[in-house]
Parts: C-alpha cells; sequence; structure tokens
C-alpha cells in the first residue's frame, strides 16, 4: 500500500532579497536527489519567502521598538501581556506579536510576514512549474502557537494549486451514511506534517510531501478559504 | 534520504465494546502488509476508542437530548450558537459539543470521549508492545476546530510513550544562535498528518507512522503537557 511521505529538502544556502525560490529549490531537490513528480506538494516556510521578498526591516533590540514593529504590521491587538501581543494582521491572520521574527535574523533586523502569502505561493509555484514542467501544490507555512493548548504548530500562510480546506459535507462515511460537518483543514496539516521533518533538519526551509489525496488539488487560498470572518467567530 | 511515512491500516472491522483493540491493530498491520518497527507511532481515533471503552450511550435524536448530553460531559461552556456549544471537557478539552459524536453512530446512541484517553493510549501502548514485542509510541486522536481559522484538524487527547510537546529551547539554531520559544507540538502535528490518509480510507481509525524523530519518544501525557492551565491562557 502507498504511504503519504514527506522529505526535508538538503543543501538550501542562505536566502537573501531577489533571490529566486524557485532556483533554491530546484537545486535543493539536486542535492537531495529527488525528482518533483505531478501531485507533489512544496511547502517553504514564509522566513525565507519574506527574505526573499525584502521583508527585512531594522530593529534595534528594544522592547520599544518591537511594539512599534508589532503595532505597524496589525489591524488590532486582541491580547497584551508584557511585550506579547495577540493580535489581527493586517492580512486577518490571528497569531503572537503579528508573526514577526526576531529569532535567527541577521544582526539588528527583524523579517515581517510577506505581503500576500498566497500570491507568493503562487509565484513560487509558477516559477517551479515552468522550471520542471510539472504540476504540483505550493505552501508557504509559519509557526502559531493555539489558544487553548500548549507548544505551536505550523501552519499555513499561502497555498497555490490546492484548496486549503477540503469540503467532506455530502459524501458518505463507511456505512453509507452522510457525514456531518467535516471541512478539513487539509494545507493547516500538511503545514504541521512538515513540521515533523523539518525539525529534525534545522535550518532547511523546503519540504516535499508525496501521496496526497488528489482532490486536495485545485483551485484555493488560504485568505478566502481560511480565514474565518470576524462575524463567524465566537472569540473575537 | 529516509522520508517520514505514514500509512493508513486496511481491513478493519466493526469495534464493539470490550473488543481488544491490540488485536484489531495487529489484525489490520497482516493485512496492510505492514510490520511494527521500534520506533513507529501507531495512531487510533479516539471514537473506536470510547466504542470499546463502552463510551456509546442512548440518543433519542432530539435536540434536549442533544444538549443534556453536551451539559453531562462538560465543565462548563464558553459560548453557545444554538445547539452549538464551546465547552471546557471534564477532561479540560475545550471543544464544539464536549466531543460526542452523533454522526456515523448505532442507531439511537452517541459516542462520548473516552474518560481518560492518555490511560486509553498507555493501555493500547502496553497490549500491542507485549503481543509484537516492539517499542512504539500510540496517540488517540480526535477532530477539533479551531478558533480563528475555518476547517477541523485531528489532534491528540492521549499519548503513550511520547512527549507531546517537544521543548527544543535552549537548543541552537542553523547559525549557532540559541533559538527562542520553540515547544513543538508534534502529537498534535502527527495527529493532523495521519487525518491526510485517514480522509482517503473512509472508516480506518488506525494508522502507523514511521520515521519520527526519536527525540520525540519518552514519557508524558496530553492531561500533563498540552491542556493549558485557565491561568496561562488569554482567551478563557
Amino acid at each position: 500500500m502507498s504511504a503519504l511521505q514527506i522529505w526535508a529538502l538538503r543543501g538550501v544556502g542562505e536566502i537573501a532579497e531577489n533571490d529566486s525560490l524557485a532556483d533554491a529549490i530546484v537545486s535543493a531537490l539536486a542535492t537531495s536527489e529527488l525528482t518533483l513528480q505531478d501531485g507533489d506538494i512544496l511547502t517553504v516556510t514564509s522566513k525565507v519567502v519574506s527574505k526573499s521578498e525584502g521583508r527585512t526591516v531594522p530593529f534595534d533590540g528594544t522592547d520599544e521598538d518591537k511594539v512599534r514593529l508589532i503595532l505597524q504590521e496589525s489591524k488590532r491587538v486582541l491580547r497584551r501581556r508584557g511585550t506579547l501581543h495577540i493580535v489581527e494582521t493586517h492580512h486577518g491572520f490571528i497569531c503572537a506579536n503579528a508573526g514577526i521574527d526576531l529569532s535567527n535574523t541577521a544582526e539588528n533586523t527583524a523579517v515581517l510576514l510577506p505581503v500576500d502569502p498566497d500570491r507568493s505561493a503562487r509565484r513560487i509555484r509558477g516559477d517551479v512549474q515552468r522550471r520542471l514542467g510539472v504540476s504540483v501544490g505550493v505552501i508557504v507555512t509559519d509557526t502559531f502557537g493555539r489558544v487553548w493548548r500548549s507548544g505551536v504548530t505550523d501552519v499555513a500562510l499561502g497555498v497555490a494549486g490546492i484548496k486549503p480546506v477540503l469540503d467532506l459535507r455530502g459524501t458518505t462515511d463507511a456505512t453509507g451514511r452522510v457525514l456531518e460537518a467535516t471541512e478539513v483543514a487539509v494545507a493547516d496539516e500538511i503545514a504541521g506534517a512538515v513540521n515533523l521533518v523539518l525539525g529534525k533538519a534545522a535550518g532547511t526551509p523546503f519540504a516535499l510531501v508525496r501521496g496526497i489525496d488528489p482532490a486536495v488539488f485545485g483551485e484555493g487560498s488560504i485568505s478566502e478559504h481560511v480565514i474565518r470572518r470576524a462575524a463567524d467567530d465566537l472569540f473575537r
């Protein structure tokens, strides 16, 4: 029986502004001795997307500057405890400190989230598909906390070529009955799954996922299909 | 390079009260032509755990009876919209309708969550390890919604033989700097990953995960390490 398989890609160098992520992915696939196939999904951490898109900004290391950056990237603040801010970003993501990365960055800099992660994913997908002549999905990932459970997990900030929420409503279960609400957040499940292999290979921003249900492929975006509208939200 | 691999197990029949899940797992592994190895992780949906533990109760199909069951299984109600209740269960899980399963159950019955999913996981692990002579981890999974993102994902309700949150604080990143807060919710990431293969094989409650970081194995429980204490919670 065929398994779902996930590989962390090796041999990725430092990513700088205007670097082509598609070039870096193609190179890392070769180093990893992996050949991209139709129906594969590539994941890319938002950190390298931001770096390649020039979303690195000066940061003087002070709490004041940290809070200034958080507020600049936020639509509103939901909760605050010390310098920890749970905010709604301009994209509509609800996360800690507007997703700004202050660790593992160049001296005196911070890395902001990509302006439009769905667009970033579409660009990477287009570039990779042109280079390699295959049809794949792309997910831009980041690490978020959860409200009521300890620990962080990776989630999808942007997607291309896949439906991030798979609607199984109306399909039947094993006994032939119609299933209740089962809109499955497959893009987030893939992002979290990939984090299980990235953890072992600190520093690699790319992973390859093979064996995903073909029903996942199609048109979709995180901004349209995953970000919950405030009106549907019981906790905002 | 070795991949993380996930298989849905095939050939699982209906599970009834007092059935041995270890027997069902051993049988499904054989049908799936898979041999359990040291360092593998088995996942089991809470639904079959509950069924084997006799957590099936009468349910007359009315809204009144649904609400009665939800309140019976809950410590308190956080939000309510119609018959949808976001509650804190007696375990401390915050989820919709106390995790009670009203679909895909026998006529006029509902399936409640296991009383102690960590204990259930420990029992299944002990039984499987005795039967097969290997050292594995076990995760009992269920499907929960999220607060600010559409779609459901599977999470870990109970674990045995693994640390559900992997503390990477103090370890260094690729550039040698000490990483900031990175307590990774690996058990939840594994549960979500497994849902990607269970979706394709409707009805199968078991999956096998191979290739997980050995650092994940050890002592841990969801009740101690994942359920966030109300005092640490900004949204309760």
